[in-house]
């Protein structure tokens, strides 16, 4: 059985993360190995570079820098972690990969989409998931969401201002729309049992 | 006065470090502001990034993860260091810079020499040095070096075997051959006083 490669996608507080558990459960449920992995991170040598990455003041990283730490983690997260679980047949799972880098970093951040679509193809043979999931709430139920929950908004990307944040809202619509086929918009909003059901129905040409 | 921006180059144990602090002496006396730097490194950040780079086991990274690793660490440098400092007229001599990730990333370690000049391209704005040392020694003589010295030879790069450190010096000679201009050939061999006396007169023009 090949192995299938999706992410989720979307801003603060979306609830990315919980999904990700229960589309897990849900898929080991049927049979399947499931990787369960997120960004910045997913491999030792990866989440060494987050520290890099989410610690220390707003301004410690120029959005050069940021963009180049941000392919380098996924550089090494790709080699150790995806393309191995991938090569065995695994479900791999991942709570943000490229298209947030794109929608942070490129959209909102200024470094151009075709720069950082240079750097995933050098660091990571320009791998995409075969879906990604874009997760989306109103702003303010997501600012809401984040806010409350545990470092949340308190790391040095979460913590910008609304502004931004709208910013990386448009640039993951404008992605969506560039990638019909691998894109699925899903509704966040409401019980989570709901957003689940929603999430494999978009994937129910995968399974 | 504009600032000059040298950069130092050469394989392992060839004598950059003692020539900087010469050469940073010379240019003092002659009234120069000089900033005395090395990559990986010069900044904080890039400081941080040096350890990621040189500490762990030898495969700790793959080439790719590496060679963005060094071009991250390089974006922080020229932001933070290089360029505020040339800004206000100074020299500033670097033990190594590009090149060095051309030649040990590019031409010895297999990522292509185009892909890191887009990544120094994206990461720096493409700056390069407005004179290059090439510092030469015969091997023997720099193998001897680098093993008496202080962790010369024992980080992960400088610990690679010999036939590694021969496919860098040529990539080195190569370097040099496309840029003339650029590039000047400095025998590192002799009294550190005679080197120094070289590398004045490979900068005459600049002085």
């Amino acid at each position: 059985m090949a192995g299938r490669f999706i992410s989720l996608e979307g801003g603060e507080g979306v609830g990315k993360s919980t999904q990700i558990k229960r589309l897990a459960e849900a898929l080991r449920a049927r049979g399947h190995e499931v990787v369960e992995t997120r960004e910045p991170g997913g491999s030792p040598g990866a989440e060494a570079i987050r520290k890099l990455l989410l610690e220390g003041e707003a301004e410690r990283w120029t959005a050069e820098t940021e963009t180049l730490l941000f392919a380098a983690a996924r550089a090494d997260h790709v080699a150790r972690t995806i393309r191995p679980a991938l090569a065995r047949g695994a479900w791999v799972l991942t709570d943000r990969f490229l298209d947030s880098s794109l929608a942070y970093q490129g959209g909102a951040g200024g470094v151009g989409e075709a720069a950082i679509r240079q750097l995933h193809a050098i660091g990571s043979g320009g791998l995409l998931p075969d879906r990604t999931l874009l997760l989306r709430l109103p702003a303010e139920s997501a600012a809401a969401r984040a806010s409350t929950r545990d470092g949340g908004a308190g790391d040095r990307i979460g913590g910008r201002d609304a502004s931004y944040h709208a910013r990386v809202a448009a640039a993951f619509e404008a992605l969506a729309a560039q990638e019909p086929e691998r894109f699925r918009p899903v509704d966040a909003s409401g019980p989570a049992g709901d957003v689940t059901e929603r999430i494999l129905a978009a994937l129910a040409d995968l399974l």
